[in-house]
């Protein structure tokens, strides 16, 4: 219940001084005991549990000119790899990074939406997975562990994909599926969480630790940390603000109820508003999304008036449903993202930051910030490999992965 | 940015001693560390600096049959009391506490709801301090501190009311007003931080970490927690989901947004729903909200077509914004509490029960349980208590509030 166990606190310093590693890149055992709170003592014994499982390495020796010369630490890059692993309905990227988490390379398939068992999914990630291995010139035998993001709703410690409305998955044992067809050890998570993990670690969250990110693409979503803190809720699916009201009783949605943010400012939500504004728009007869947000993207340049009141709807829509998250949970910082963002941001953000004033608490505004992901593209593989590397590093030192921290694989 | 400090972590460790002797009432520091997760060792510094302070006393000893007996300890009810302060628009609610939050008794004082100084109001507040002190026979000196629940936006730190809108209050001082006035230590809020609070540590939060309080009254809102923690949100504000969207451009709702869940499911919403369903209906002629809602109980009671009607779509408007709710935060458990359900609960629970299974994923309802909250009466006047003595607490034992242990008040 109300108890924390002192094994919890032994993890989250270790996870203090691995996101450390991450903002630093190198440190002292002093710098990182400043940057955490925590005591020159206790980093000393992380450091000495992450040397001995080779996972940081001492990168120069440096002379304060006072004492000894103190070793500066970095996570070491060749004790291992990272996969991480994207997959959508029509495609799957996965990229390869080494322990600092620095990319390596990046590939994708595709996948026909229209094929939707288990198997041919698990067939994709294998290809991409060892696609990118080979690109990349990295053994099988080398990768530390494989995240892998799946749409829809996912339990992580589990390993079951709960459901995935668009596959018609429900409770899938994916990732045992995925542990015997790659041999490697597998992650698994939703693409929200892997992304708000990503931004805390990479992006935004340097800067605020009171964040939420909104995604937008074909589906929305958004995820969110509290104290540098992301926020699961009680079974993973906290942040689904894509499914939270904006119309009672409106537009029908994917998810099966009526008037939810995503039938409005997903992408089927963009194609509907058109409809409305100019039923005879050429852009309609495109058929596929991403084609056409590049349509929408492509008449704003060249000032089409639908496409310009297509925006300005759209950011209507956005701006009131940001402002229920705003007002919800009174973050810092939101950050906005995803491929409708990159293609749209540079009209829609201006837009929102103007139409949420009367959408939200004046005090709530008066201490938030509204931006566009400073990520580049494989946000989603970043986080999922920063999962997966630390769900490994929670591990070692531990009596029970003693017999692990040598082969490069954990049980998962 | 992302560093917790020492300081922090012994705040946090103090914060959850305490907590265990509201659950425990009395306990070893054998059982105070195992509730708590903490070492013994920890414990018993923790216990040291409370009982040099006199906040908590040794009860009994007690044998175990092995070794030498144990101290069973205990919150000295007798060390200091405390003042819960419940400030509405129309009243003044104020119960005294022991030091181990045992209610000593309540005053209520009727406020004008036409005037709105901040002078009137802190008259009012004093009234009602100093009558609920004498009714209990309690001498002012005695008293450790003063928690004033506010309506509207509060910032505690700064002592301030961001934004009163029925008093149409901005950035009132109010903490140092009545600081002067009363002579004593005050800490200041929100009513529903203070809900949340009594309801993590002595009603639903007993059984749930991750718990969202919902009250249902002239104004709604809500407060929430994750893994035992009050989520404050960067500037406080967390948790207005009263003023959420429900419908787009729907009705105008008293924060100056339209379509605001407020304006659905707070009083004034029930008046304008009765007004559409039965314009005639001789309850609309009742001004006051409390006898307004008095009156729809007895119409459910006696059977009354439009009452139930009224509830019918109240509970498909609260059912819906539930849903939202739940989607964002995915809790384990929604306490419903406020004025409106303690008369309206009995038949709004059941339907909202109902018709919330097409309002939120699957996944996150079926971890979810909906409830009544089952404290009595004076819920924020034994928030704000607590949140008076944690404040207060967290200066014991610090070199700032060395001189000020042994004089029942402490620095704000």
């Amino acid at each position: 219940m109300s108890r924390r166990t002192a094994r919890d606190l032994r993890s989250e310093s270790r996870m203090a001084v691995l996101r450390a590693f991450f903002t630093l890149r190198t440190a002292t055992r002093q710098e990182l005991s400043q940057h955490t709170g925590l005591s020159v003592a206790t980093v000393s014994t992380l450091v000495k549990e992450f040397l001995s499982a080779g996972v940081v390495q001492i990168e120069a020796m440096v002379s304060t000119g006072v004492g000894r010369p103190l070793e500066l630490l970095r996570l070491d890059p060749g004790r291992g790899y990272l996969v991480g692993v994207d997959v959508a309905e029509t495609y799957v990227e996965t990229t390869v990074f080494d322990l600092s988490l620095e990319p390596l390379g990046t590939v994708s398939v595709p996948l026909d939406e229209h094929l939707n068992s288990p198997q041919y999914v698990v067939d994709g990630i294998r290809l991409a997975v060892h696609g990118v291995l080979a690109l990349a010139s990295i053994e099988a035998s080398s990768v530390v562990g494989v995240g892998v993001s799946l749409p829809g709703q996912v339990q992580p410690d589990l390993g079951v994909s709960v459901f995935a409305p668009n596959w018609d998955w429900h409770d899938v044992r994916i990732k045992d599926l995925l542990t015997d067809d790659l041999g490697m050890h597998v992650h698994v998570d939703n693409p929200l969480k892997a992304i708000t993990v990503a931004e805390l670690w990479f992006g935004a969250g340097r800067e605020h630790r009171d964040l939420a990110i909104v995604n937008l693409g074909t589906g929305v979503g958004s995820g969110f940390a509290l104290n540098g803190e992301l926020v699961r809720g009680v079974s993973n699916n906290a942040g689904e603000w894509g499914h939270t009201l904006l119309v009672f009783e409106g537009r029908l949605c994917r998810c099966g109820r009526r008037g939810c943010v995503e039938a409005y400012v997903g992408v089927g939500g963009l194609m509907a508003t058109l409809a409305e504004i100019q039923p005879a728009h050429p852009a309609l007869r495109i058929t596929q999304q991403k084609p056409f947000v590049d349509a929408v993207q492509s008449g704003l340049v060249s000032g089409d008036g639908a496409m310009v009141e297509l925006v300005d709807r759209t950011a209507r829509y956005l701006a009131a449903s940001l402002g229920d998250l705003v007002n919800m949970i009174n973050p810092e910082h939101v950050v906005l993202t995803g491929w409708t963002v990159a293609r749209l941001g540079d009209w829609l953000i201006p837009l929102v930051r103007e139409k949420i004033q009367p959408a939200a608490l004046a005090s709530s505004l008066a201490v938030l910030t509204i931006s566009a992901s400073a990520l580049s593209s494989s946000t989603v593989a970043l986080g999922m490999s920063t999962l997966t590397l630390e769900h490994f590093l929670a591990a070692v030192g531990l009596p029970s992965s003693a017999g692990t921290t040598g082969s490069g694989t954990v049980a998962g």
